[in-house]
């Protein structure tokens, strides 16, 4: 089966593998008799999958025994209010604004703290985040919020910030939605990390949390009991009935993640090898031609979402239709942004751009 | 391919019919070559899923025009907080708790409300709830909460009180998760609605809510963005990235019940009629067997979640794994009643209840 390419900014494309395995399971996992969304999450059955997912997860983005892994909902969004609803003890949170959705934590977080803003790209457009040399952290902020990839935006950090080396004991945390599993983390550096599923590990509805215990069991007391992370931990996020398919499908993808390989390298590893080749080689492209430019400073260009627009804008609806027709699907941008965006998750592989730069130089060559 | 009759309280059986089209159409949805996990929200393919799936509800459930359907995460659970958040004003509310779903909302609601209880099964171990004339009901609460089905402890409302006729204007809120279209609901009566769809409507991970439009827009100013009703209203449950997997499914489920005859009824009405036959075929058999027993009051039984117990709990063990032998899944009962459980949702067919019988029979005269 030949599968249009999807550039889907998300919920986005699932590595054909995992789409097939679960088309196979759906009506009878493991020869158990019942599907995966027909089983209680208190049988052995789902605990089993539930366990498998939690422990891949740890061993492919090496996540340290003293973080907690919670499988929530609610998506990012949700997070914006939970973490400080969690974390804030109702004080300073500083927040590092680099585009969309770093500006929508910000603005959440009003409700339940006193959200400071230590740094924001918006005189650039967004195109250039504040270094962190440059924030003007708090003096004791309960914690540091940055988005680690900015999904609209298209900018990323490529390297975390050290809060210790800026003289803030602070944690960090970081909304890793759109490049969760797409690159290592460094832990050192983080407090909590969350993230929807609907990017690179499975279907939207599913959100995972990554948080160190110490930050656990501080949690203001107008905080709904699902969404308090001490009582998610302490019930194996299982408080609530958690979102079983997501985290099957989730299972499924970190099973596919952990098989993939790049000469020596493996899992993570390996897809970061793939994402960086991936993106340079459309930057490079991008960089190269005289109808498409993508703005973004090169030093923060993100690997998983690349907004691109046409310098000739008249030209977007015949480039979304022709490259519709060329099997290159969902490449219109965000409505905040205009023009285009190709998001290259893990899912898609290199033989994706490959297309999708021959499908661009074809339609500038015939635009000229 | 016969599968085994699944008797899970939730997440539960799934009409085989919808499992077998959502695994054909995995990776490939209507021909536009992305399965439905791989979709934009926004495009024009989910979308049309989605406008699908609220129009088949509001005709099946026969929701008026004055109420809006929300898609939403968290299940009951998370709901029990979203609601006093988005309708208490932080006044005094109403409980009439019937068993343990009930308790659970009453004892949340305290975070965000004055929550007051009206009436408490308690006293009868939850085997028959304080009648409606019966209640003390508050002078002006900002709502009347009920758990309209009991899952665990098996006790329904089978007329939805009439909150008018007892004088009392506020608007009634029902928890109808686990009997939410096994029959029809009088609107007229109720104010909200709420359901996590992992019982009867389709995977965990999706919430319904049905509300009345005049009870929007008066969140507490902690509400989350995610669950203010007015906003996800407002948004088409598009605020944040709605579970697309859960609406899809759930799709699927109202076009199966929308198929389904029985004589001349149809749908909801069709699928009640089921759901009487086949909850009288088994209390019926319980009630003259000598050695199961169901305790509760039978004006109060739910045709949903039956539990019944072994007069002789040593057997209980033998029973589970003699029943799993015959194709007879998931029938232990709530650890806090014990016990067994049988749940017949709507995708339970008579069969099963018929083959749930014959086992039982077997095993009493094995027993005996």
């Amino acid at each position: 089966m030949n599968r249009p390419f999807n550039f889907s900014a998300g919920p986005a494309a699932i590595p054909e593998e995992v789409l097939q395995q679960a088309a196979a399971e759906m009506l009878d996992w493991h020869g158990c008799g019942m599907g995966v969304m027909e089983m209680s999450h208190r049988g052995k059955e789902f605990i089993s999958i539930y366990e498998t997912a939690e422990a891949d997860v740890r061993e492919l983005l090496a996540i340290p025994a003293h973080f907690k892994i919670l499988f929530m909902q609610g998506g990012g969004i949700a997070e914006n209010a939970i973490v400080p609803m969690n974390l804030s003890r109702a004080g300073v949170v500083d927040f590092v604004v680099t585009g969309s959705w770093s500006q929508k934590s910000f603005k959440e977080a009003a409700k339940y703290a006193q959200p400071h803003l230590a740094a924001s790209g918006k005189d650039s457009g967004f195109t250039r985040p504040v270094a962190p040399k440059d924030w003007q952290l708090s003096s004791n902020p309960a914690y540091v919020h940055i988005c680690s990839n900015e999904t609209i935006d298209g900018v990323e950090f490529h390297e975390l910030p050290d809060l210790r080396a800026l003289g803030c004991d602070a944690p960090l945390v970081i909304d890793f939605s759109s490049h969760v599993a797409s690159r290592p983390v460094d832990w050192s550096r983080v407090g909590l990390a969350f993230g929807g599923a609907q990017k690179n590990i499975g279907p939207a509805g599913l959100t995972i949390v990554v948080v160190r215990e110490d930050l656990l069991g501080h949690a203001l007391p107008i905080t709904p009991s699902a969404f308090d992370f001490k009582t998610v931990a302490d019930n194996h996020s299982m408080f609530n009935t958690p979102p079983t398919w997501g985290i099957y499908m989730a299972g499924l993808t970190f099973q596919w993640l952990k098989r993939q390989r790049e000469g020596e390298l493996t899992g993570i590893a390996a897809m970061e090898q793939r994402n960086i080749a991936k993106a340079q080689r459309f930057y490079d492209y991008v960089d190269g031609s005289q109808l498409y430019v993508n703005a973004i400073d090169p030093a923060w260009r993100s690997r998983m979402n690349i907004p691109f627009q046409l310098r000739d804008a008249s030209r977007n609806e015949a480039f979304l239709a022709g490259a519709k027709a060329a099997g290159l699907l969902q490449l219109k941008g965000h409505k905040s942004v205009g023009g285009m965006r190709a998001s290259l998750y893990n899912a898609m592989p290199m033989a994706g751009v490959q297309a999708l730069i021959a499908f661009m130089q074809e339609f500038e060559r015939t635009s000229a």
